[in-house]
């Protein structure tokens, strides 16, 4: 009988494949098989050996993703395999990931499982935009919602809006599609509409798009902007620090930024 | 003339040195001086390379702390000197870390600067203590404070206590000393005094203790546990998925564990 596998439930981090970390690059480097989501940097990817079986479990078209049981059954059999598992994830496998679903399913297998936390977009999106998403001079408090909940009920408990505090700073993930009914309801909530508001788009990926408003005029300029999914919404007074602190829109963070890189392997 | 050198935020991660970014590793081992604070593993600092100058800025003992007036001013003179200049910090530089006042007050003088993100302990210890921050089923919201805000007032806009939500999951940061007032006020607010609550004490650190209780009994367990700073406190729905989730306390764990390491190298 072959012993299973350990399943190691790994965060990307946010994009730029520098985030990734140590023990994360040490885990897909000595990986088996590989289970990751659509929101994975290809660089990243390529650190796993040749022989790696590779499975896309997250087509960016919600309709072709594979279903959430289909991933556990998928875990559970390469592990029973005797293989080394590595189920990568964008940001942080326990930041609304549904890590802990996979995690409780391979518990119940008798499966061995480990999480190697990433870092969140939820704090890398907007420091990378030049916005602290705290500072004790304008905000100590974060909160962290989803987007979808504005849009489905899935019988969770959801997001209790009504008492997410103007004092501190929201960041909500997965928000593009819903934002106007986002932005709409905190006003009716009582945020003021001229709270500072930033819509990020892919931070750290090719192609990122920076919109910095105000939760009334946010959704707009987000729509002139063509801001697409994957985006972060951060809203609060933090944002107005991204005047001063955008250091990736200087020529010298540029120079900065090329001298981070993975030590990847081609998959050739 | 010299260029004033690059000083870059760098966020060692939450302890576990596993945990530091790829990126991050890259700048301490290109580092020529490393400006740290208290709360950063050795086997971390022992990536710099033997010539480049250290620098504790966060003595355990606050009182003897260096003020940040004096470390914003450090970093300015190292960087003036054309040094590459490592600022390393706990966790996340953005997450409760003052960076951005670092940030802002190297804007101001000139000097290039850059944040690399880490992996923060305010999701990496309750993942390490079998607790998922989020979970559909559970909690779709997590609000992160500091305990420090139930102590003092330090002129900003504090925290907005009666509004954090009991649906979503609550992290405290640097919550230990203040953990009676904090169950306390969350149970004055309507938390209810039943709510699974976990207090994390240096989480992937040698020595590191996990209480697990109830919002009305955290205090007295965390106290009977000999709890001390650096203490990461959970409170939520979530906490109560640990008994199942808890995959360090199983032997398992222990050996994976083990395949965790910094290639360090010795400054012997």
């Amino acid at each position: 009988m072959t012993a299973p596998g350990l399943v190691s439930l790994v965060g990307a981090g946010p994009g730029d494949p520098g985030l990734l970390t140590l023990k994360g690059a040490e885990r897909l480097r000595a990986a088996q098989a590989v289970v990751h989501d659509a929101l994975v940097t290809p660089e990243i990817l390529a650190l796993a050996p040749d022989g790696a079986e590779l499975v896309d479990a997250g087509k960016r078209d919600r309709l072709h993703a594979m279903p959430q049981e289909k991933i556990n059954a998928l875990l559970a059999t390469l592990s029973r395999r005797g293989l080394r598992v590595v189920r990568l994830k964008g940001g942080d496998p326990f930041v609304f990931g549904r890590g802990s679903e996979e995690a409780e399913a391979l518990t119940r297998e008798g499966i061995p499982w480990e999480v190697v936390p990433g870092v969140s977009s939820c704090v890398a999106a907007p420091a990378y935009a030049g916005i602290p998403v705290t500072d004790r001079r304008f905000s100590s408090m974060l909160t962290v919602v989803t987007g979808r909940a504005c849009e489905l009920d899935d019988g969770g408990p959801g997001v209790d809006w009504a008492r997410i505090s103007p004092q501190g700073t929201l960041v909500v993930l997965m928000g593009v599609s819903a934002l106007r009914g986002l932005c709409d309801r905190l006003i009716a909530f009582g945020w003021s509409s001229a709270t500072p508001a930033a819509a990020l788009g892919s931070m750290g990926w090719p192609g990122e798009k920076r919109v910095v408003s105000d939760l009334a005029g946010l959704p707009d300029a987000a729509r002139q902007a063509g801001l697409s999914a994957p985006a972060v919404i951060v809203v609060g007074a933090v944002v107005a620090l991204s005047r001063d602190l955008n250091w990736r829109g200087a020529a010298g963070a540029a120079a900065a930024e090329g001298r981070s890189h993975v030590e990847a392997r081609s998959r050739a």
